[in-house]
């Protein structure tokens, strides 16, 4: 209880200065006490943080104070903060710790975390995290295991409430009452039918206000959704999301209940697909995190850099079939860039576009080609636009107005380009089944630079020279 | 009760196709009962869906079909549908209803929705649905509507359940049992101390897990934070996900509770947010719709693309002042924007980790050096590998060595200023107090093409010419 004290007292404060209290002062004394040695002053200043909150500190640290930290904090580190690092530092954390601080740690779990802490795991430490746990959670995490990566099955926990469906009030509040092993977080009551099928949730606060003799039954909330274990977690986040859930059972192939997943867990999710989904779009095609070492980065971010590589060659072939125009006109190789660069922003603008309302589900076959045809629209109509205050740029520039008639043809034309691929990639890729946010960006920057280039230097050629 | 009934019967179907039940041939039973002008078919076809697909479903659909719907289902669209809407189009089917339907609407919906759905209302409409409610809940909405948009004081429900901190577990369930009006969804009761400052909250499921003569004191729950109804909503959705809470007490100036926020609140500003990061990285800073006319979106994508203009003029006329030099050597022209292309993406690749490193508050004063560091290892790393290769393609295709060592040595140099540029720039930007999400690409752009052909040409001209 005195820990509950604490952070009953010290919330008021953090909360009028910032949600979030790691600051700069609380790591330079995590530092100092590691420099000083100091376990007591080390474990001082963590114990008004979150776990949350140490696993970010143990991340933010360099690698070798990283190291001095497990080793001064040793059986102070538990399997909260174990949960809340990174993949990529847990494993490495978890080789750092002694087996029974291990042991002690993974014990205080739910099964879901287990899971969770398990999946990153080489077999090795998979064992011994597994010997850890008394026969039974054991058990239920290996099942658990057995359903496949990303799946409803892997989110969900094992701890729930359930209640026959012909159950009252009084009856589920008896039964809850001298249950000894109630979660430690849940919000609903699951009624299941005789074969276990979940065939109703009842939240706490309606039980709370209805009469003991109220059937469960008479009680059950209107949003229900029942998730396959096999179900995405894609799917199931997006369902939390646009249903407003809180928490959902989860069923085997026979339909019955072997879990349930909560909205926090639905939350994560959602959280990691956003972090995807932006990373995508800016070229991080592998998973990035701030403590990869050089190499691990470097190799990273080398796979699409080299998918660009291959379309800028190309698109430069492009230009060196129109050299001898260049060559007698070198203002072409000056403006050559604005249209393309132009083509290449207005093609990303409309496929952000595109990609986010497929992963919302907005962009649906219903609409598509309208919105297709809103996208041409407004590339022609800013193509128009920039192609025409362009043309007086360069029309001042170099004085040759024709040079002003073909770049302000020019950027039109791969505007519109821009707008087509920058939505019909996506949507196309969707369509194949492969990531939009992940494939769509070398696709639409090839048609841009292509179209710009030999639009405009193919103009030119026919046009002025 | 025919309802909850429906939906239990409705629900491991639905869960066993997809978690999303809105499919096209029901969008398409809609557009048929719009076009027969059959009231019964078109209820019929809405009846099973949830007020979040009904929304979705009056988004996809064209403007024309949009006015026959509302025509048609007028007062069976609920307040649900209403603040399930996006924002743009709310207003809009707002307008088309009757005065009696929208007030009817309005009543049921909770302080925190009626709030979200008001902010984007025209005065006049907001008076209309303001003269819709009770007294009692007009002056809570009202209230709420005095905190800043984007607070905690906006986003949180005045419905609760609190209790005395000196309370038992028997009172506090005495207390519920005898309330009228328990909010429909409530996680937590709210202990509060004699000055109606909060202290700690309870969950139901240790309520009802307890004896009745259990202090509620002892069992609060570890994790509590508090929010200033000023607070931004940005920080609270933070500290929710960071946390894992389910619900949070609000207060005023004077510490007092005046509210709760819940997870799915969070969750909804954390979607809003990471949205706007996608959009604004990808070019687009006005806020987008699909439901937008082209003149919208075209107006909202033209600022982005006039500082490209000015950024991409710029760096022509970097290439200008080269002039001289390609027209010598037409090959130069040929290559160089594969140097500014190759720079751009690992620019872009440097600032999509950074500006979410910072939204997530991993990039922090404390490792924003050792990060650097390592954004300029791996530039060097990538830089070099990628020049050589670009370096063999220019030999072999050229003919021309020197050419060879002159790219490799400028895309190295380009892609270390990208890196450096990449981190630097976010960073900048967010102690300023910017967005970097808004405002690092069009920096970093420029930063990457002008260093790319400033050093590829600049080199050219130096050692070959």
């Amino acid at each position: 209880m005195t820990d509950d004290a604490d952070q009953i007292a010290a919330a008021p404060e953090t909360g009028e200065e910032d949600a979030y209290t790691l600051d700069r002062r609380r790591v330079a004394a995590v530092l100092g006490a590691l420099d000083a040695q100091d376990r007591a002053q080390l474990l001082d200043t963590l114990e008004p943080l979150h776990p949350a909150d140490v696993a970010d500190l143990i991340e933010q640290i360099n690698p070798a104070d990283r190291r001095r930290f497990v080793e001064l904090a040793g059986d102070w580190i538990g399997g909260e903060v174990l949960s809340e690092l990174e993949e990529g530092l847990r494993a490495e954390v978890i080789g750092l710790l002694h087996p029974e601080v291990l042991t002690e740690a993974v014990r205080a779990l739910e099964s879901d975390d287990v899971v969770d802490l398990l999946e990153d795991l080489e077999t090795e430490q998979r064992h011994a995290v597994l010997g850890a746990l008394s026969a039974p959670d054991r058990l239920a995490v290996q099942s658990s295991l057995t359903y496949p990566e990303y799946s409803a099955g892997r989110l969900m926990q094992r701890e729930l409430v359930m209640a026959p469906e012909h159950w009252s009030v009084g009856q589920a509040i008896d039964h809850m009452r001298a249950r000894e092993d109630l979660p430690s977080q849940f919000y609903h009551v699951v009624l299941v039918d005789p074969a276990m099928r979940p065939v109703g949730n009842v939240t706490l606060g309606r039980i709370m206000s209805s009469a003991r003799g109220t059937a469960l039954s008479d009680l059950v909330e209107e949003a229900f959704r029942i998730f396959p274990a096999t179900e995405s977690e894609t799917d199931v986040a997006y369902a939390f999301n646009q249903y407003h859930l809180i928490s959902a059972p989860v069923v085997d192939e026979g339909g019955r209940l072997v879990g349930v997943i909560t909205i926090d867990d639905a939350m994560g999710v959602l959280d990691e697909e956003h972090e995807e989904d932006i990373l995508r779009l800016g070229g991080v095609t592998e998973e990035s995190r701030l403590t990869d070492t050089v190499l691990q980065a470097a190799r990273g971010r080398a796979t699409w850099l080299f998918v660009n590589l291959l379309t800028a060659i190309f698109a430069s072939v492009v230009i060196d079939a129109f050299a001898d125009t260049i060559d007698q006109m070198v203002a072409l190789a000056v403006l050559m860039p604005i249209v393309a660069s132009m083509g290449g922003n207005a093609g990303t603008q409309t496929m952000t576009v595109a990609v986010r309302a497929i992963a919302t589900r907005d962009l649906t076959a219903q609409n598509a080609l309208r919105v297709t045809a809103r996208e041409v629209a407004v590339g022609g109509l800013n193509g128009a636009l920039f192609g025409l205050v362009m043309a007086g740029v360069a029309a001042v520039w170099f004085g040759v107005p024709l040079l002003a008639a073909v770049i302000a043809a020019a950027m039109l034309l791969t505007q519109v380009a821009a707008a087509l691929g920058g939505i019909a990639i996506p949507i196309l890729l969707d369509r194949l089944r492969i990531d939009p946010a992940l494939a769509s960006g070398p696709f639409v920057t090839t048609v841009t630079d292509v179209v710009g280039f030999f639009t405009f230097l193919g103009l030119a050629s026919m046009v002025i020279l």
